[in-house]
């Protein structure tokens, strides 16, 4: 009769080759360690006869330590540097991404749902601008920029108080009339906030605004109506506040094009902070997100062991940047 | 006794369901199927017991339809899109991907092997420019952009073909003396070729060049230095073509710095041919590697059957663009 009379655990694993239980985890999950623990761990698994599979097992739910990552694409930057931040945080934990770029497919993001809830993954977080996701209340679930029904947690910058900041800085720059402008989802998600927050800024402080706000799909057109018509007059918009980089650049580009001076004329403040990869440069006034923050807080909240106590709106606060569109 | 007196088999559900094996496996593995499909399956799996485990252990290898992509990371976007196009071409064929951004460190990438050669995954596709990683010969795996030794499949862009490509567009728009910048990896990999069908041009046609082969971590004051040189004289350098289009957008920086006009004075061409996301514009004249495609191939081959009969490079063909910095 061996030391072992009943199958090896983990532990027996652990505690023959002289390192620590994570250690083990690691190499039976196949993340890196170093090569003298790896040989150690290898050595005392082929020693005891251990079964990989039972660790699975011994767990109170079939772990997996794969979390997957639900993502519109990863060709538009700030997916991108967000499927980089979330992949990184994850690997730091020990787990693995299951990513899938979803196109915002709905069928698509409720499949991964399934999976998650046959215990396939060990949990999901999600960047989805669609209505109608149908998540198990219980089931680790956190999302991006997207407050969903329920007690589902919900991870974003800070949009009020960059809509706001937007604003103060238009208004200490000198600006006497301004804009919000904004194009997308019809959906009131996080991001509808950024518009709220300016608005509320101008309606505290008395600065004059006026605000379009299109859904997907609108002609560009629209914007360039509102703007021949706001841009003339006595008392022209003299400060844009977008409600991205991606749509204040078009803008930009358009009051360019119209000589139109920016900032002298016009100054432009956008949201993101997402820089130009090969430039490295900002592509306009902006407000940064955090995303690596952004990214550690979702992941931390996923796997935190204490669901019920888990905030169900966590807000990161943001930086401004100049970014030459405007005129300090 | 039931119609069913072994254990039942996906081609039991399926038939029970009145529906195709792959939607069945489609159903199993979590992956998306019309509502209608998705609850006959259900029921019948439900009804005649199915083990959905039992589909794993009927099959040859433990197939997971898991194949890990290893990538340096995601928001530079010539990754950002291939790994896009890659998550497309597998969701296509019913299969997950497994993302690991590297920051190129070989061990993270060693440890993926390793889970690759347990049938963790059912096979890699690598996107790395280390040295040094040992891949069991025959492990599914794809690289792109790096010919590893032995047998190993390469998919990548025509690369001496472009630079051919490139030589001869500057040669046609009047280009009398040509030079080839380069920065990267000092491992010899598929892109080096793009110097070499430049050089290759430009020796077999009678145009006079010029060529700086840098690598990762020399000083940008390295290529101002050359350029210095090369711009003066009387025969100044007139035409360059750029390893990649972020390198060609920090050399058409510094020569307007400079007062040299692009493309009056000197004509510029890149490689890559990613657009700005923004924008929408490419970055500079430039050689457009064909991502979706090698995407396409990579996944092909990895997942084809008959892997003995897998060509070790695969090289598609490239294109060009006008991006405003050659005088089209």
């Amino acid at each position: 009769m061996t030391k072992y009379d009943s199958a090896p655990t983990m532990k027996d694993v652990a505690k023959d080759a002289g390192v620590s239980l994570g250690t083990v985890s690691k190499v039976v999950n196949g993340l890196p360690v170093g090569k003298v623990y790896q040989r150690k761990v290898e050595a005392s698994i082929q020693k005891l006869n251990y079964q990989v599979n039972s660790y699975a097992k011994g767990l109170k739910t079939n772990k997996t330590y794969t979390v997957a990552f639900l993502v519109p694409d990863t060709f538009n930057p700030f997916f991108g540097w967000m499927t980089y931040y979330i992949n990184r945080e994850l690997e730091k934990r020990g787990y693995r991404m299951l990513l899938c770029a979803t196109n915002a497919d709905t069928r698509m993001e409720q499949s991964y749902i399934t999976m998650a809830q046959q215990n396939k993954v060990d949990g999901i977080i999600c960047l989805s601008y669609n209505e109608g996701l149908q998540v198990q209340e219980g089931l680790p679930f956190v999302t991006i920029d997207r407050h969903f029904s329920g007690s589902i947690p919900c991870v974003s910058s800070d949009n009020f108080s960059g809509g706001q900041m937007a604003a103060q800085r238009l208004d200490e720059l000198g600006c006497r009339h301004v804009a919000f402008l904004s194009v997308g989802s019809p959906l009131v998600n996080e991001t509808t906030k950024r518009g709220d927050g300016f608005l509320s800024y101008c309606a505290s402080h008395g600065l004059a605004y006026e605000l379009l706000r299109l859904y997907d799909g609108a002609p560009f057109s629209e914007f360039t109506d509102f703007l021949q018509q706001h841009l003339a007059g006595e008392a022209p918009v003299d400060g844009i506040f977008c409600v991205n980089d991606s749509l204040a650049v078009k803008i930009i580009r358009y009051l360019r094009e119209q000589g139109v001076r920016v900032p002298e004329d016009v100054q432009v403040i956008g949201y993101d902070g997402v820089k130009d990869y090969i430039t490295e440069d900002y592509h306009c006034s902006t407000i940064i997100q955090p995303l690596d923050k952004m990214a550690e807080v979702s992941v931390d909240m996923l796997l935190s062991q204490d669901w019920s106590n888990t905030p169900t709106l966590v807000c990161l606060p943001v930086t401004y940047a100049s970014g030459g569109t405007t005129k300090e």
